[in-house]
């Protein structure tokens, strides 16, 4: 392996990549859906059960999370890449991406949020916190509402030949896990 | 889909999963080495380039993390799933790891931080914050050295066919991603 220091912002930074894409959706104020696509994710705590996802300001979304008092956060399969990419492609600030788009929406049952259909599963999540990180932040929110198709799971793990996940590589590249499992309990 | 509301802790939380497996490396007062694989982790800044862990007080490792002023992370390939598998099941509290494992170690050169050899990426990062969320606590480092394996990467994205990375399901299952990638840039 080759080494470099770091002072300032590095050439990529996606090295921990694939990550899942994850779609948030949040209701504007006026009730107009937005969904954002979001690799920068992941569980922040088992009980209560925290997820967070980190946004930049630069986004529209991040402004209807800051007001919002919940959002979604819905796991997709790899089929539905083009149009999760287009979602990631254009600013709700210019266009209503739901008509735009012809995005299917679902709405919350727990929570006033919407979801993006064609999920494998999903997360209704109250904000309780927003915590700045450098040039992003980081908006925490407790699972109030779960939504699952239980045909994605094995043994309390996603089956990744049931649930062929939206795997993101970084520079709009994309892929999905082999669907084998290797099996590795009480080893 | 079916819908469940959510007031304690559920039965699962791995939908957000695969992820990748990052390896967290830490000096223990003394200068033992000690690393554990976490699958919480995620990017939370670019510019300062910012990395976060979380990281349950339950663990060994937390202890360590607290007290350090610095922490590796390194990305690993598939191959390597069962040495992680039992980095992830025996506590540095109770044995030395390196030791008792075999693992070969790589020491740092920006910051004071081991490294688990056989990664085609790892960050050197400088604690920069520790934040408590529910029942873990989230370990912010500034990347201060950069390891990189150039075969794994194109385009500035990570390639799967040649950085098979290893995945993480839940409940002990690994997998690794398809070789083949979906580009989308400009679409």
């Amino acid at each position: 392996m080759r080494f470099c220091e770091v002072s300032s912002r590095p050439k990529r930074f996606v090295h921990f990549y694939p990550a899942t894409v994850v779609v948030i959706g949040v209701y504007a104020p006026g009730g107009r859906a937005n969904f954002m696509p979001a690799v920068w994710h992941g569980g922040l705590s088992f009980d209560p059960p925290l997820f967070g996802v980190s946004v930049s300001p630069k986004r529209y979304t991040h402004g209807l999370l800051k007001e919002a008092e919940a959002f979604s956060v819905s796991m997709h399969p790899f089929k539905q890449a083009e149009q999760i990419q287009k979602i990631g492609t254009v600013s709700g600030r210019e266009v209503d991406k739901v008509a735009a788009l012809g995005l299917e929406v679902v709405r919350g049952r727990a929570l006033e949020v919407p979801i993006l259909a064609g999920a494998y599963a999903a997360y209704e999540l109250e904000k309780t916190d927003r915590i700045t990180t450098g040039d992003h932040d980081l908006f925490i929110g407790r699972l109030r509402g779960l939504w699952e198709d239980e045909a994605a799971f094995a043994e309390n793990a996603i089956n990744p030949g049931l649930a062929p996940s939206l795997l993101y590589y970084g520079r709009y590249r994309y892929g999905r896990p082999e669907p084998e499992v290797l099996d590795l309990e009480g080893r």
